[in-house]
């Protein structure tokens, strides 16, 4: 199965946006089974559109187009796949109802260029889009079947999930899947391990690596007449070995992003967090409340970015960043301390560095970042020396003080 | 000029990694004035990359491909390149000891894979890369000038600025271009005082909108056989009108983002800053310590998540929580007389609010965001009702909030 992506929208190609939404619809695609060959991107430009559709839905058999779809006179998309389907527009009443109830409810009065959001090339099938004002559709174009949605990210994704994925030709072999995230520990490490998984169980072991966490996938499909058993079979023989041999590391089943381990790990031994922060500057705490349901357990951070702030709310004695100055293993552990009874905490991580690009010395140079962790039981302290420019000196050291927290949990008293 | 972009990678089409180069590219190439049209991405796939590359090479005066330029057997861009151009792969024995320099800086041996860098198709340009193993290259494909980067984003920076953008073909006429950065209102009202500029001087306006600004670009050339000095002329008179037309709103020359605005107001006026962030939970700081040497006017933050840390170290009464709850116009305001205090600055920043997905009550809805500025002059409240999911809401009282602090500093006393 031939599976592409277009993305439709000058603000694309000028650089103004990311083009996130190809990124989550292959992400998704490809754990469901199928695989994207190739994603496009053009301009507002109807010629160029039509002739990109053209060239896609001759070589796919599935299509997936993004954005276009609403009611300024740069929004080409639908027009274009009728011309290319060489069938006229079509006005469908129920959308129109849907559109102008979406204006009443705001209280606004419908522009009458939004009545084109209710246009569909004759023939297409209306995706409901609950969300918004432009409704995604699907039409056979040339041998592929293409679907078509607004490029707005949440809009996307809700009709990607009710309208497209249950309606995506089925895949030959039913795919069976087992996943491990892993932390702390470099892909080329962990694929070490691994290297005779796929000769001994003819299973390919897949990696993706993220900056704190690595996620190993078995996919695999029924071979020629093994029965759905066997297959299960397999795979669960390749996930216990594949487990086995990574004993030693942090991991968990399925796919976990480490912030939101830590908060399982939390909620599990019925434990609240805090933070204390210099060169991460809010980031652990960022991640932390990124995730919905975080305040569970998360009680709150320290930004103590001025020295000041050290001492005067986490209590970092002067004495000490004297003599050791602010990035030391011995702030690192006052301000982990601090955070843990300013805030009333069962562990409180720390975290003081250099980002860069300036403030580097031959003795504590750029990336040199002391981070620590500190419970009723004890406080324990790490140092790492990162590399990359500010940002990635930031994202690496805020992870470094997540696992640090994760480990202080698993350790056994 | 036609000019498209290719990134190939299966990391890419398989949704692991977002295409953070293309955004790159079509960014710096549209600020010089050049215009992309097309963007792609291709798996790693040998047939595939050829006839990828055979036909953009066809459509375009420029073509800039990235990634493949690896050691490993995946990484087949530059033979791929060889074969379309039909020309044979040459080892370069001054690449050679370039890479092989690079892995005895690091005392590791060189693996014999990594020779295939240094090779390249027969009368290639090869252009130096001084952050890694892999140069790029240019060569003549068809009807385009092709330009090949490593897919490694710091690495494709590097060779686009110093090997690709010189080696551009120049723009038919030079272009003349003036930005200006406007801050807390919607693209369609700045548009709306806009709307005859390109009329009145043939100029078109262009914007860039983020969460927190709207950036506006006039970029012209010269017309027919008017001199450069009539071009500035021209320039200087349509952006003269643009900001007397602005003159009500927050606004600086040039492109800034709002949390660098801040900074540089604050520097200004020889003013410090702090925040107290509950939903935002160090969204704030995290945004403005990402600006390097913001050490110097930026103390600190209390994410303030859970409410005991609001009383205990922000000093927020227990009466005012109880009489109208965290999310109210009275806890912002004493959150950020708190802070101002506790982290001893001159202007403190808070933010309140129910970020979602759950929490919400008919009284107080997902979105319902109260925000604070104090100073020694006083104190202001705002609030907002923003939309969008978790990460949105975040996002925007995050920006709200910095908007705020900006308006403070530039409110007469």
């Amino acid at each position: 199965m031939n599976l592409t992506i277009l993305t439709i929208g000058t603000e694309l190609t000028r650089g103004d946006l990311v083009d996130a939404n190809s990124k989550w619809l292959a992400q998704k695609l490809g754990d469901l089974g199928y695989e994207v060959t190739e994603i496009r991107c053009v301009n507002d430009d109807q010629a160029r559109i039509v002739s990109t559709l053209g060239e896609l839905s001759e070589r796919s058999d599935v299509l997936i187009v993004t954005g276009g779809l609403g009611p300024t006179s740069d929004d080409l998309t639908t027009a274009c796949a009728a011309r290319l389907a060489r069938v006229p527009l079509v006005r469908d009443e129920a959308t129109l109802q849907h559109v102008r109830g979406i204006f009443e409810k705001h209280n606004v009065a419908m522009h009458e260029m939004n009545q084109k959001q209710a246009d569909f090339p004759e023939g297409a099938k209306i995706l409901a889009n609950a969300l918004g004002t432009a409704p995604g559709f699907s039409l056979r174009l040339g041998r592929a079947l293409a679907f078509f949605t607004p490029g707005v990210p949440a809009e996307m994704r809700h009709i990607f999930e009710t309208g497209i994925l249950p309606a995506l030709p089925p895949l030959t072999a039913p795919l069976s899947m087992k996943r491990l995230t892993v932390y702390g520990v470099p892909e080329s490490q962990v694929a070490g391990h691994l290297e005779d998984i796929e000769s001994r169980y003819s299973i390919p072991v897949g990696y993706r690596a993220a900056p704190s966490e690595i996620e190993v996938k078995l996919v695999t499909r029924a071979h020629g007449s093994e029965s759905q058993a066997d297959v299960n079979a397999r795979l669960l023989a390749a996930f216990a070995e594949v487990q086995t041999r990574l004993g030693g590391y942090l991991k968990v089943e399925g796919r976990t992003p480490l912030p939101e381990f830590l908060l399982q790990e939390l909620g599990r031994q019925n434990q609240t967090l805090g933070v204390a922060e210099s060169c991460t500057g809010g980031g652990i705490a960022h991640l932390i409340t990124a995730i919905a349901g975080s305040s569970a357990v998360f009680r709150g951070s320290i930004v103590a970015y001025h020295n000041d702030v050290k001492r005067s709310v986490l209590g970092v004695s002067e004495a000490t960043l004297a003599a050791h100055g602010a990035v030391s293993r011995e702030v690192a552990l006052e301000m982990a301390e601090g955070a843990r009874r300013v805030l009333g905490v069962d562990l409180a991580l720390s975290v003081t560095g250099i980002a860069g690009p300036g403030g580097g010395t031959p003795d504590k140079p750029v990336g040199l970042v002391h981070y620590a962790a500190s419970t009723a039981h004890g406080s324990v302290a790490k140092v790492g020396n990162f590399r990359g420019d500010r940002e990635n000196i930031r994202r690496r050291a805020a992870v470094a003080a997540l696992l640090l927290g994760v480990e202080t949990l698993r350790t056994p008293r």
